[in-house]
Formats: structure tokens, sequence, C-alpha cells
């Protein structure tokens, strides 16, 4: 079904996201990282994690909360290891404190080959998939994964919610390969409790074995939904598992107390953020087939897993990378109607010029 | 069902597997790891991985064809980085390769926090979650993943298998926590062929979407079935390519090609190996509440998890743990009757001694 998008230039959507940071008194760099990563979800069709998800998130867990504070500044834990790095961000904005550790596992990867930043007293950095398409772009193989805000997710065979919908996300610089980064970016729920809300507000089932009721049952009913399960039975679980215990080695506290400042003062209520970069010459055994170099290789094994029949699948972060040729296209980022009105709300708070509507160029796909 | 075991005391066990092993010309030193990583499987109930399964794929992709050379020696690709080694193993036997590997990785990440060794022209190893759980239990967090001997898997949304049944396998050092590593390990098909060959056998059906027939389509009969199907749709399927990105990264040619040796000779044919260490303390912030050290925090993160109803939810790695425990009691390794006569055609083969198997203890589970 076509939907028509108002197009906005990247800079009217930057200043008026950052105004807004502003407005709640993060500093100016803070609030430039801020707007950056939801303009790259935006212009890659990441319609959860854009501008309007990333200010509800900070004024109802952030910095309207207890969970965020404008201006915090960084501390680096010192350490014997060389490739690895241990930051706490005193819950300072997670987009910024994402950027600073993605290019720090960057420097340490192009000494090291591999390197790891973990980022303890952190808050919510949105769109993981979006920090690791960036250094893949930059031609890293990067990782990270952090534990989701909220403990959503029953463990596999379990009753109530104790994991988070903890994402993990990879980047691979494959654009020489297919013309893109490959990015595997994913939450280890089955849905997102987003989701469970929209097919509320939609009047419709949920999928089956996706959630749980009050009591720990299965059920399609939204309404009766109180937590989420997590994919692929146990395999999913392990994975949800992955982000709490390497949280917990971090500094991370009690998922269920995750966010939840209102409850046990003395434990900790943040998220903890993990980090990972391998530069791809670490990897190469310099060995390849056919006198082919690493580049050419990777095509070579793409080709092969989408030949055979296989044309028509996808790669991962191709909806993505054809969202973000569409976004070019029209020369904007593309919002519906009722987000541009949205953002219009934020305008207002931030006291700044609504964004035109009426007079906006529009682009239906 | 309760089962009967017959009780193989390792050394007898290991001696046999040795010396299958070197009748098919391994070294001493490689039969030595060989039996050593089976007798692992063995003892943790991981019957898939036992020593028949072993000497069987040795025997159809290995020694027994051109997949692995006995006496191999590992060449060590020079590079620049220092936290990560590049390795060619010649298509050494997959076992001591791993050990070797793993123990390298340890090493670096001694020094640097985190220390990744990357393995071309590799053979099978096996158990993935058998090196992972032995690094665990030294204190280490440990992963690898590896591609599979043969493209199995259908890409999601395709029609042919050109993904391997590519493992990943996690270790974490949490014994002080829970009195063992939690393991993550597993296949990203959502059953292995093996099982299809089993349920074909037992006149059963598959269960649903997870497997195709000939024509790409979902079949549950165990007799049209050709081809495997991801776990978790396209969440599965991003973990599956992980595996052959990385092989491509570091020098693995075509899947489709892998283990077929009567095609393409300029192509290669064996699988990848990926092995990363990371030293906890280079994680710690240190801040952990309530004055906990890492290892409290672990296990208070990991109470939480597994209370509020979720008490029955079992961990990964507890069940190959409860295994553990049970060969341990029993006194050597447990295998049914019908393993029992394979080894003793294994010993035949190798010309040593048959195992006595009337005489033999058992215990009932």
């Amino acid at each position: 079904m076509a939907e028509t998008y108002h197009i906005v230039p990247e800079s009217q959507h930057n200043s008026l996201v950052e105004a807004a940071y502003v407005k709640r008194g993060f500093l100016r760099d803070e609030a430039v990282d801020g707007a950056r990563l939801c303009a790259d979800a935006s212009r890659h069709g990441i319609r959860t994690h854009n501008a309007l998800k990333a200010l509800h998130l900070d004024h109802l867990f952030g910095s309207g909360s207890k969970g965020c504070v404008p201006g915090a500044v960084i501390e680096e834990i010192p350490t014997r290891f060389s490739a690895t790095r241990v930051w706490n961000a005193h819950r300072k904005l997670g987009q910024p404190t994402a950027y600073r550790a993605m290019e720090a596992a960057i420097t340490l990867a192009d000494t090291h080959g591999v390197g790891v930043v973990s980022v303890d007293d952190a808050f919510h950095y949105l769109w993981g998939g979006g920090y690791v398409m960036d250094a893949a772009k930059r031609g890293y193989i990067a990782y990270t994964n952090c534990t989701a805000a909220l403990a959503e997710v029953v463990p596999f065979g379990g009753k109530f919610p104790t994991l988070g919908t903890n994402p993990h996300s990879w980047g691979f610089p494959t654009t020489a390969a297919v013309g893109f980064p490959i990015v595997i970016d994913w939450a280890t729920s089955v849905i997102a409790m987003g989701r469970v809300q929209q097919l509320k507000r939609e009047g419709l089932p949920l999928p089956p074995n996706a959630a749980l009721d009050r009591k720990g049952e299965p059920t399609v009913d939204p309404h009766q939904a109180v937590s989420l399960v997590p994919f692929g039975a146990h395999k999913g679980y392990g994975l949800a598992l992955i982000n709490e215990l390497v949280g917990g080695f971090i500094g991370g506290s009690l998922p269920t107390l995750r966010s939840r400042w209102d409850t046990e003062p003395e434990e900790k209520h943040t998220c903890s953020f993990f980090f990972q970069v391998i530069h791809p010459d670490a990897l190469s055994s310099g060995a390849f087939a056919k006198g082919r170099d690493q580049a050419a290789n990777v095509k070579a094994v793409l080709r092969d897993i989408l030949g055979h029949g296989n044309e028509r699948c996808l790669l991962p972060g191709q909806v993505e990378a054809d969202w973000a040729r569409r976004s070019a296209e029209a020369g904007g980022l593309l919002f519906t109607r009722s987000e541009m009105e949205a953002f219009n709300e934020l305008a207002a708070e931030a006291g700044v010029a609504k964004w035109p509507i009426s007079s906006a160029r529009t682009a239906t796909f």
C-alpha cells in the first residue's frame, strides 16, 4: 500500500532536533550527535528509532526522569590492557556516548586488529545498527550489543519478564561487494512492545508465541499481553542472556530494576553498552582462491549464497540501503503527515519555528 | 524414558580413539587432542559430537577424503596487529587446531584484554561448545564460530542450500555464580541434518518449517527433505550469514563448494574458524552496585533473571553440566550398547583390543 511522505531536508530536521535537545539542557555537541543518529535512522527507514522516538524516550526514561544527565562527562576507567577500554558514561546521552565509543574501538582496531569498548552507567543508544553501519561504511567489521531499557522478555520456559529485548548489531564492510554494508540488527524478542501497542490500537491479534499474559501464558490478544518471548526458543533466549551477562561483567545491575528509579536506590538502574571493531586486514589469511583479493572473495561468497535460485533473497541491510537511496533521490528525510505534526509539537516545546507541512514537497512509495 | 548406559573410563576411551586416529596416519599429539575433545563431548552428553561421529566425519570428509591432512603444520601468517593472529591450518585435524587457537587467543587476551585468532583452510572442529567451555572454566569469556562442512541451509526466502548450519558458541566464566560455565552453543538451522535422518529411520515427521524439499518448498516428510531452514526466519539467516562473511574475510571460498573436492579444483573446499577471548577484567568498570565484586554482580544478575517465577528455567550449559556430574558419579563416560558396539568396530579398524561389553558396569538414567 503506497504511502505519501513529506520531504524534510536533513539540515532542517537536525536544527529542530538539536534545538529540542538543547532546550532540555543538553550541550550543543550532545544535541548534534543526538540529531545525527536520528537522521541516520530516518534516512534508512528505521521509523521506530527516529527523533520522535528518541525524544519521547528521553522524556520517559532520560533527562525527564533520572536515566540521562545532560552534560555528563564520560569517565575512562584505568586498565592494564592495550586493546580494550572501559568507560563510565555517568548517564550521558546515548548517541554521543556510542559514537565516541565506536570511534575509540576503531582506533584500537587500527593498532591491535581488534578493539573493545565497554560502557557502564549508560543511557539507551537507540539504534545499534546505525553505529555498526557507520563503522562498516568506513571499512570495519563492527559489533555492538546493549541491555535494553526495560525487562520485558521472559526467559525460555519462564513466566516473568527479566530480560531486556536486548539487541545485537553486526556491520560488515561489504560496500565494494554488494553496494552497501551488510547490517544484521535486531532485538532478541519475536516482536517489540511497540508492535504490541500498535496492534492493540489497530484491533489486530498478535502473532502466535510472541507474547505472554499476566499469568505467563501465551496470548495473541494485545490487551492481555504484558511480556514478550525470545525469538527462536532457547536460541534467542541465549542471545538475550548474552547482553545481560556482558552487562553484568561490565557493571550493570539487576535487569528487572533497569529504568525503575523508584525502586531499590542502592542498586543501579542504567544500561550497559559493548562495542567491538575488527580491522578486516586482521582476519585475512591472504590465501584466497583464484588469486582474489579479500573484497573480491567476499563478493564471490555472497554471489554464491544469493545464486542457485536464491536471487530474490535479501541481504540484511538491503532494505535500509534502499531507503537511503530513496531519501537521497527525494533530497531529504521522509516523514508521514502525522510524524510531521509530531515534529511540530517538538518545535513548540523547543520554541523554534514549526515546519511548513502543506508546502513541503512529498513523495509517494 | 530411562536408558541404560555402559560406563567407560576416560583413559580406556581415549586409548581407543587415539589408536584409531594414529592408525589413520595422525600424529600422536593430534590423536591426543582428537580424543580429548570427544571425551569432553561425551562427558557433557553431546552425543552428536562423540568420537564415533568424529571418526565418521574424518572418514567421509577428512583424512578419508581430501579435507584433512594428518601431520599438517599450522602456518602463522605475518600480521601488523598486536591482538589478532591469522593461521593457515593447511587442513590439520580440527581439534588440535582449535585447542591451539583458543590457547593463543587466551594468551593475547591476557595482555591485550581481547584476543582474536582466525584460521583458514581448516577441517571441522566438531563441538565449538567444548572449546569455549574450556576457556570459560579457566575464567575467560570465549566465542567461536566456523563455517560448517556442507552448505545445507537455505537463505531466508530462498530455495537452494548455500549456507552451512554454521554454529556459534559463547562461553562465560560463571562457575562462581552458578556452579558451571554458561555455554550458549547451537547451529543456526532449526534442526540438524542428522536429526532429519534420525526421524526418517524412525518413520516420524519433521517439525514444521524446518526443512525444504527439492523444489525449495517446506516439507515435514523426512524422505522429501533435502535442505534446512535457518531458525528464527531472517534473524537466524543473519546469524548463519555472519559465519560465511567472517569466513570470506579470512579466506574461505564459495560455501556451496565446501567439502566437495570433486568440483572446481581451483576453488578452496575447506572451513574457516574464528576464535575470540576476552579477559573479564577488561570489561569491568569496577562500579558494581552494593559494593559487589564482578563475580557477585554476575551472580546477582543471574539470580534476578531466574527469579520471579522463572526458577524452573534452565541456563544454557546446565544440561551439559548435569551430564558431567552424572559421568563423574558413574566414574566414566556413558555410552549406549549400540555405541559400545560401534566403538568395537573402531577397535577392529585400529587393531586394538575390543571393549568388554557384557562385563562393563552400567548406569540407568
